[in-house]
C-alpha cells in the first residue's frame, strides 16, 4: 500500500471519525499490510482496494458535509428567526424610501430617525431628508451585531409566561436576573450607589418618570392642589408633554425651574449629563420642601467623565442610552425610600401590570454579559470591551463635527466643556454627548429653520424652553447619516455666502 | 473473524460513523478475511485484533458521547439561558414558601397568584394559602413547555435596537410581524374583523386602555369637563382603578354604566365575555353621544363559543389571555377610525416610546406559529392544537367545579350560561370563563370573607361594584391549586355543617 494512499485514507478518516477510531483503524490495516509483505499481487490488490475505498470516502464526506449543511439549515429554520432575512426587511423597513420620510410624519408631527438602523441600508442620496430629530442610538448596532453569541438570547415558548417574577421582592414584576446586572454593571462603572437601594424596573425610564411623579404626588387628599413639576431649561422636550399630556389633578408642569417662584412643594428634574445641552448639573431650587428626581440616563463612560458614585434618593436608568439597546424599552429607577419604591411599582402595576419579561431578560443578559467581559481573566471576544469601542466613537464622531463648525466660519456654535478625570476609565476626559446643542447667530434666528433649508431634520430650541437659535441635532446616527450631515452643515455656510439671503 | 465480532464492530462504527464509511471498511475487512482463508493462525491473530478494536472502540465511543454531551452543555451556556436552572429558579421563586405568601403582599395589598406556574413546583401543603386573586394564567403553561421549538425565539445581541419598527406605518413602533400574525390569528379564529383596519399595539390591554380614554377625550379645550366612563356592573375591577390613578381632567370613573344618568358624551367599556362573571355583552346605556370600547380579551374558543366576527369601531385584544403569555404585555387594539388610532399611538409615544420589540418579535413568532399549525396539511407536532387543547381543560375544569358546587349543598352558587354554536369549532358549546364568578348564600353575606377563612385567596364582589356575597375565583392557576381549591371548596360545607358558626 502506498504511503499517498494510506495518508488520504487516513485524512479522510480524521474528518468524520475520532483520533482512537483512526488508531484502530489503522492498526488494522498495518496488521495485514505485515502478512502481505512477501506477495506483490496482494499487496496490489490491497492497493487497488485502498484507492476505492478513497474514492467512496470522499463521496461519504461530501455527502456528510451536505447533511451537516442541511441540518444547520433545519436548526435555523426551527429556531425561527432567519436571522438575515429578517435583518434584512427590518432595515428595508427602517430606511424605506428616504424621500418618503416627508410624508410618513410621525404622529406628533415630528419624524422619524432615517439613520435608525446601521449597516449597509440605502445611501443618503443628495435630495434626501437627514432625520437627527430624535435620539435613535443607531451607532451602537454595529458593535452588537459584531459582538458574538454572549450577548444574544433564546427564549421558549413555555417561558417567562407569568406576570409574576419574584414573590419575595416589593418588586414582584422585576426578573431577579436584571436585578442583579443593573447591581453589577453600577458597581463596575461606579456611576451610582445600589447597595441598600430599591431597584424597580419600567418600560423606558419614560414610565418610570410618571410613576416618580405619582410617588411623589398622589397623597391621601383628594382635594390638593397639583404638584409643580420643574426643570431648568433647556430640559429634556419630553418632559412637559409626558407631565401634561393626561392632565393630571396631581402634578402639574412649572416650566423653567430657574424662573420657578411659586410657593409649596415642588418636583425638579435634573438631568446630568442634560438633555439637550450635555452639561452637568444640579437642583437649582434647592428649598426644603423640594423633591429631586435625578435623570441620569447619559450618566455613562461613552458620553462623559464618571467623577463621582452618585447616590441621590431618586435616580433613572435607561438600557436605551447605556448599550444603545432602545427597542427593549427598559429603564430603571434606583430609590433609597421604600415608600416611594412602593407607589412607583403600584403606579406600574395599575398601567402596565408589570414590565415586558423578555425584554428584562434580555437586559439582564447583555448588562451580564458586558459584566462578564470585564471582570473576566481570559481575553475578550471582541477587541474592545463596549463602553470604550463607544467612547472611541463619540470622541471621534465630536471631533469630525468641531472641526466642521470651525470651518463654519460662527454661522454655528458649540458647548464648551471641562476636562475632567474619569474614575472608570482611569484618564481625563471630556464630555461627548448624545445629542449636538448647536446654536446659530442670533441674527439667523431660526436654527432649526436653517437645518431644515438644508434636509436635516432637529429639534429646535423653543421645545426645549429656550430660543431658537438653539437646535438639538443627534450624535447616535447611522455613520453615513452622520457624514452626510456634516456634509450639510458644511453647505450650510456656502449657502449663506453666495446669495447672502440669511446674512 | 466470528460473525459476533464483526456485528459488534459494525454497530459500533454505525454510532459516529456514516453508512458509506462502513461499508468501505466492511469491503477492507472481508477482503483480507478471504485471502486468510486458508490459514487458521492468522484467522486467529485477526480475531485477537478486532477484539481489540472492539475494545477501543467501546472507549472511544464513550469519549465521542461525553464530548458531545459537553460541548451541548457549552452551546447551552453559550446561549446563556441554563434553561433548566432558569426554570427551576423561576419555580423556586415563583411558588417560594406557601406560607410566605401571607407576608409578600404585592404594593396594592392583595396577594400574588401563587399558582402563577405550572410543573414541579412544591406541594400544596394543607396549612398553606392559595391565592386564586389574579387571574395568571398558569393553566397553559404546560402546553407550551411541550410545544416544541417551533414557538422557541432566538434574539441576537445587535437585533430590534432601535426605536422604530415600521417608518411607513402610522404605528411607527409596531412590528410588521405582529401587525401580520395579529390579522391572521382573527381571521383563522373569525373572532374579530380586520380588514381594512388599524392595528395598536400597546403594552398590555391595559396601556391600550388608557391609550383610548386619552384618544377619545383629548380634545381641543383646554377648559372641558372630564368625560366619563362607566361599565356595567360587576364591572373588571382594574378599570376604576386605571381610570382614576391620576386624577386626569380628561376623563373620570363613574361607574355602574345602568345607574349612569349624567348628560353629555361619555365612554362605555364593555367586556364581553365579562370579567368577573363571563356573560356576553352588549353596551347598556345606547346613547347617541356615547363611544363604546369593547374589551374582548375573552372572546377565544377555549372560554367561549365564537358565535360572530366582532366588528365593533374599539376592540381590545391581549396575548396574555388568548395563549397565556402574561409576562409579556403584549395587547392590540383593532380600530375602525383612523384619528382614534393616531391619538392613541401618540399616547403609546408620549408614556412609553413604544412597546418592548422582544415581546412583539415574540408575540409574532407564537401567534404566527399557531396559524401555521392549523394551517399547514402536514399532522401537527402536537396531538392537539392549542385552542382544542386550553378548551379541553377549560371544560374539564368547569366540570370539577360544578360537581363540588352541586355537593356543597347550595352554599355557593354559579352563573348559567347557554350552549351556543361556534362557528370556530364548528360545534355547540358553552361559555366556559377564565373566572368562577361564585356567589354564596345571601345570608352569609361575605364570600371572599368565607373563602380566605378555608385559605382561598379570591376577589370580592366589592371591588366589581356588586355586592360582597359575589367572588372571583380565578380558573387558570396550576393543576394541583386548582384541585386544592376544589378541596377547601368541599370543606367549607362541612366547616359549616359541624360548628354551626357561618348558618
Amino acid at each position: 500500500m502506498s504511503n499517498q494512499s494510506f495518508l488520504s485514507l487516513y485524512s479522510l478518516f480524521l474528518g468524520e471519525a475520532s483520533f482512537e477510531l483512526v488508531s484502530a483503524l489503522k492498526l488494522v490495516i498495518q496488521s495485514s499490510m505485515e502478512s502481505y509483505e512477501h506477495g506483490e499481487t496482494q499487496f496490489q490488490q490491497l492497493q487497488s482496494i485502498c484507492a476505492s475505498v478513497c474514492e467512496k470516502m470522499t463521496d461519504s464526506k461530501i455527502a456528510h458535509r451536505a447533511q451537516k449543511i442541511e441540518s444547520e439549515r433545519e436548526r435555523t429554520e426551527r429556531w425561527g428567526i432567519y436571522r438575515d432575512k429578517r435583518l434584512e426587511r427590518e432595515r428595508d423597513v427602517l430606511h424605506g424610501e428616504w424621500n418618503s420620510l416627508n410624508r410618513s410624519s410621525l404622529s406628533n408631527g415630528t419624524l422619524p430617525a432615517a439613520g435608525s438602523s446601521s449597516g449597509s441600508g440605502p445611501g443618503v442620496s443628495l435630495d434626501s431628508s437627514i432625520n437627527l430629530d430624535q435620539g435613535d442610538p443607531a451607532l451602537f448596532e454595529e458593535y452588537w451585531r459584531k459582538a458574538g453569541e454572549r450577548f444574544n438570547v433564546a427564549i421558549g415558548g413555555g417561558e417567562l409566561m407569568s406576570y409574576f417574577s419574584n414573590l419575595n421582592s416589593m418588586c414582584w414584576f422585576l426578573l431577579p436576573e436584571l436585578d442583579v446586572s443593573v447591581r453589577r454593571l453600577h458597581r463596575l462603572i461606579g456611576n451610582a450607589a445600589t447597595e441598600g437601594r430599591h431597584v424597580v424596573v419600567g418600560t423606558g425610564s419614560t414610565q418610570l418618570l410618571q410613576a416618580v411623579l405619582y410617588a411623589l404626588s398622589s397623597g391621601d387628599s383628594p382635594d390638593q392642589e397639583p404638584l409643580s413639576v420643574v426643570c431648568a431649561a433647556p430640559y429634556y422636550s419630553c418632559y412637559p408633554e409626558v407631565t401634561g399630556i393626561l392632565r393630571s389633578g396631581l402634578y402639574k408642569w412649572e416650566g423653567d425651574a430657574r424662573s420657578f417662584d411659586k410657593d409649596g412643594p415642588y418636583i425638579e428634574l435634573v438631568t446630568s449629563p442634560n438633555n439637550p445641552d450635555g452639561s452637568i448639573r444640579g437642583p437649582v431650587v434647592n428649598r426644603g420642601d423640594g423633591k429631586v428626581v435625578y435623570d441620569l440616563a447619559y450618566y455613562w463612560p461613552q458620553y462623559t467623565a464618571i467623577t463621582h458614585q452618585a447616590d441621590h434618593d431618586i435616580m433613572l436608568f435607561t438600557f436605551s442610552k447605556s448599550t444603545g439597546h432602545a427597542g427593549s424599552r427598559i429603564g430603571w429607577a434606583i430609590l433609597k425610600d421604600r415608600e416611594v419604591a412602593r407607589k412607583m411599582i403600584k403606579f406600574m402595576e395599575v398601567t402596565s401590570i408589570g414590565v415586558s419579561k423578555e425584554a428584562q431578560f434580555r437586559a439582564s443578559k447583555i448588562l451580564g454579559a458586558i459584566c462578564d467581559g470585564y471582570e473576566s481573566l481570559s481575553p475578550e471576544v471582541l477587541p474592545e470591551s463596549f463602553f470604550e469601542y463607544s467612547k472611541r466613537l463619540m470622541i471621534k464622531r465630536w471631533g469630525k463635527l468641531e472641526e466642521a463648525v470651525k470651518l463654519g466660519g460662527g454661522i454655528f456654535s458649540l458647548p464648551k466643556f471641562s476636562r475632567e478625570y474619569c474614575l472608570f476609565s482611569t484618564e481625563f476626559t471630556e464630555t461627548r454627548p448624545a445629542f449636538a446643542w448647536l446654536k446659530c447667530k442670533e441674527e439667523l434666528k431660526d436654527a432649526e429653520g436653517l437645518l431644515r433649508a438644508h434636509k436635516v431634520l432637529a429639534r429646535g430650541g423653543s421645545k426645549f424652553g429656550v430660543d431658537p437659535t438653539f437646535v438639538r441635532v443627534s450624535m447616535l446616527s447611522r455613520e453615513d447619516v452622520f457624514d452626510a450631515f456634516l456634509e450639510r452643515l458644511s453647505a450650510i455656510k456656502g449657502g449663506i455666502m453666495s446669495n447672502g439671503s440669511h446674512a
